[in-house]
């Protein structure tokens, strides 16, 4: 038996999101698993560092998995990864292969992560990346923005930040740095944690957007946190705006 | 009857094109007529800068239109545009418009343009951008490119880079400068000139690939320029990746 470490980008647009679960059907991992398995002639499951959301895309999801050919004594490894993102769609490509140990298990080796949301403030609307960014035609206060960012950032229990109700594990998170970018009419906002919670990331934006158009307080972010009550926070912001960008490992 | 001036920004892969033609219909001129004819209760015709090809996008194209309604007098102009752009496709997006002289023609008083192409060269495509872009996958010989770049600028006869084999005017155009923007994988190149013929872009671009590759010398522009038959030149390079930039006026 083998194991592989593999990085995944993907436009989440048209799926049921990375997670096959239940009847689920329309997922990136089945759609993966199906070209695997065809591919090397056994049936392969993948496990992946952790959901996205029905929308949300990734620019490197890993994922693992274990098979009995030795993949990459077989096959010279860019020729696989041609062959295996031709047969994938074309909003889902894999970046790269590697053998790792057996041991390795993609979410629970996972040590942090950084999501992107993507905030398009101009009149109209980008086409560009109409499919890739939240639409928001209102001049936002950025330095109020930062200072609930500022706030979000450390070690706290984030319960009111989660969509889960019936999340009965820790909800404390760490998050190590929250970054802004602004180039032109277009907001990155960062989130560099240990882990995130269901729905996390886009509770936090959904807040931090209330921030910015001026109906929130700053230090409604302080309350939230303590109160542990996801009604002490914002919205929950639209998925087409999230990326994962990357999962760190040791 | 007054006139106006609007710049408008589409994704060109779903239409035939800007321009109306016999019984071309599905074209971006079209969408934006009918809008407008709705909008202001008569009918109205717009004329771009110029065409733009089946699957070419455009960042600013320009267009005027006559109409009777003082526009700018009935309407505030950011409720017009939004109104406007929520009854366009999603693809499309009128950006600005202002009153203008009545005598202004935006394709007869274009002085210049900018065109960008968009080459992803990463080993299996970044499929944010699948729709904007032309991937190869290959090691562009970059020097190489630069150099058959500047043997395109200037002023010359550019028929071997015209697709119109009927063409009968005067295919001498002058070719200011030739931009090469190299980030990551992603190579762009604009080209700002006095004006472009048919498939002119397209094919300097195909020549300049083929160069990349290693394939054609360098020296082949300057036969090319000199043959003045478009079969010294190299392949017309997808429409994709291409953009109209913008338009100049005085």
């Amino acid at each position: 038996m083998f194991a592989y470490k593999c990085i995944v980008s993907y436009d989440g647009s048209r799926y049921n999101g990375w997670q096959k679960q239940g009847n689920t059907s329309n997922t990136i991992q089945e759609k993966i698993e199906n070209v695997l398995s065809r591919m090397l002639d056994e049936n392969i499951e993948i496990f992946g560092s952790g959901r996205t959301d029905a929308g949300v895309h990734a620019l490197a999801q890993t994922f693992h998995f274990h098979c009995g050919l030795h993949i990459t004594n077989e096959y010279d490894v860019p020729d696989f990864l041609s062959a295996a993102n031709s047969f994938l769609p074309k909003d889902i490509r894999i970046q790269s292969i590697e053998e790792c140990d057996l041991r390795f298990h993609a979410r629970l080796n996972a040590k942090g992560k950084t999501y992107c949301y993507r905030i398009d403030t101009s009149p109209y609307g980008n086409l560009f990346i109409r499919n890739f960014s939240h639409h928001i035609p209102q001049k936002l206060d950025m330095d109020a923005i930062k200072k609930g960012a500022d706030l979000l950032i450390g070690t706290h229990d984030y319960k009111s930040f989660c969509s889960n109700k019936r999340f009965k594990k820790s909800s404390i998170r760490t998050i190590y740095t929250i970054e802004i970018i602004e180039k032109d009419e277009i907001i990155e906002i960062l989130y560099h944690g240990n882990g995130f919670l269901y729905n996390m990331v886009r509770i936090m934006t959904g807040t931090l957007i209330e921030i910015g158009l001026g109906i929130r307080e700053v230090q409604s972010i302080e309350i939230a946190l303590s109160e542990c009550n996801r009604s002490f926070a914002g919205h929950t912001a639209p998925a087409q705006g999230l990326f994962l960008v990357s999962v760190d490992y040791e």
